[in-house]
């Protein structure tokens, strides 16, 4: 079954330790995307400017992501400019182009209205919304945002978490969302908001899920080498949703398996800058990282 | 088989959003050694002035906490003040009086010179490596440092390492003991310095331990209520020590199990002030928190 992911695609021009790379492929869109694509077809629903090459629609087309709900645009296409220092936790954007963004008012093709998961990357909420409407009743709606969203659109932010199924974020954005410095503590204000579940994610320390009445905490998996941090969340979320979209039946341990796979799916995402090493993927790998991480995180039987 | 717990052991004075206390018993011994004694017989070594009281004392003999190793100063005890606020990640400090602890030179009674196992909480290196030579051949040598040893006193605390067979740091310890930003990279250096297993604690982010070649990575416990986050690592890693003691075999199960049973410990310890639930743990409580730990954990079997 399908997925619409829906957000945007990006030139990235990044600064690490392990080098620099100018305006290669990126974008929440593009992550998560590609990290879905692992799992099942998906649907992108973007906007890019005439300066972004056909060399990219057909790597997207050649993954089984269909690109007929990419907007192009006569502008340029969104830019970010940043580096990553120190811990690599935190992102320092040096420049932001929002270019052809500013007009961005996703049109979802007729082919991918009958998606049954949808993913909304960060952007806009009010957007959120309109882009949620043009879909016949998906079975999960997964949400993301950012801390500008929260702060400067709370109002238009809560409209949507109505509409939201899963709401995917990082520690500090749940903070800023409920007010509430204690992250467990202000999930179930979360889950009165809307979503159902909430999935933390919290880089480096892992990941925590919350279904309104249990918890589900994991660490990450050790790296010892982080080369580029970026797409890390875009591409947990994708791989999320990609597994979800692969079974019939939501259960919590599908959800449960839904968290791993996408912690190692990031896993794989910052081991490479761009896309180098996430697009490389294969099941067996996947498999093979799953037995490595139970062996990391193996408790032992009995107390 | 018994255990030896040197370290401080001091009045709190405590702020923290839920409340405010003047002069509890605390200090890194204490902690440590409390934690300890929920498994095993423990010797304290440590320095008191002569207002500290007579019940406090008591307090640790009817623990099976045996007090031959504190010495009687007739100065003042030890007093720390300081809160927590926010996410109560961090202690700010207000005062620190350390009053006798400025004499302190660990004296091992007889009866605690053959313990199998020695904790060193967070003091002097130099006086760390005096308090190791005084026992016959211990089993196991675990220690804690902090960063002001780290960045003052690092030629004689890396002296101290060579000694020590289990580190518990936390993870902005191990980036100023290495210098290297990635912990995870970081770890195969700070075992070159001596140490075969360290163990790293993250707080609200749980714990990874590694053995020279395997990890092994666990969340905290989701804890929606933290009434004070003092002693949570000094129970931490008391609560690992006095497991290893009830074992016979310290397998790499057996410290898989320890890390947990430190993370349970400690999960209690920062629910009340003080050692206020702390003292309270029962096998049964400890064995139901396993229990639930392994549900909130529990990955799915098969990729």
């Amino acid at each position: 079954m399908s997925i619409a992911i829906i957000g945007t695609v990006a030139f990235d021009s990044i600064e690490t330790p392990r080098g620099m790379h100018e305006r290669i492929l990126g974008g929440s869109a593009t992550y998560a995307g590609v990290a879905a694509s692992l799992f099942s077809p998906v649907h992108l629903i973007s906007i890019v400017g005439n300066d972004f090459p056909q060399v990219h629609f057909d790597y997207f087309e050649n993954r089984n992501i269909s690109t007929n709900g990419i907007e192009r645009s006569s502008g340029l296409t969104f830019h970010w400019k940043g580096f990553y220092k120190g811990d690599m936790s935190q992102a320092h954007t040096l420049q932001t182009d929002l270019n052809v963004l500013l007009e961005f008012d996703p049109k979802v093709p007729a082919s991918a209205a009958d998606s049954r998961i949808v993913f909304l990357g960060n952007f806009d909420p009010e957007l959120q919304r309109r882009a949620i409407r043009q879909f016949n009743r998906p079975e999960l709606v997964v949400m993301d945002s950012m801390n500008y969203w929260i702060q400067d659109h709370l109002t238009s932010l809560k409209e949507t978490l109505k509409l939201v199924d899963v709401l995917i974020l990082n520690d500090q954005e749940i903070r800023l969302l409920t007010g509430i410095d204690n992250v467990v503590q202000a999930l179930p204000h979360v889950i009165k908001m809307g979503p159902k579940r909430v999935i933390v994610k919290k880089g480096e320390h892992g990941a925590l899920m919350y279904n309104g009445s249990d918890f589900f905490a994991v660490p990450a998996m050790p790296l010892d080498d982080v080369v580029d941090p970026t797409g890390a969340g875009d591409s947990f979320a994708g791989g999320i949703v990609g597994y979800l979209a692969k079974n019939t039946e939501l259960t919590e341990d599908v959800f449960r398996k839904a968290v791993i796979i996408g912690t190692l799916v990031s896993s794989f995402t910052v081991r490479d800058f761009t896309l180098g090493m996430l697009e490389r993927v294969t099941q067996d790998q996947l498999r093979a990282e799953y037995d490595h991480y139970k062996r990391i995180t193996a408790l032992p039987e009995e107390f």
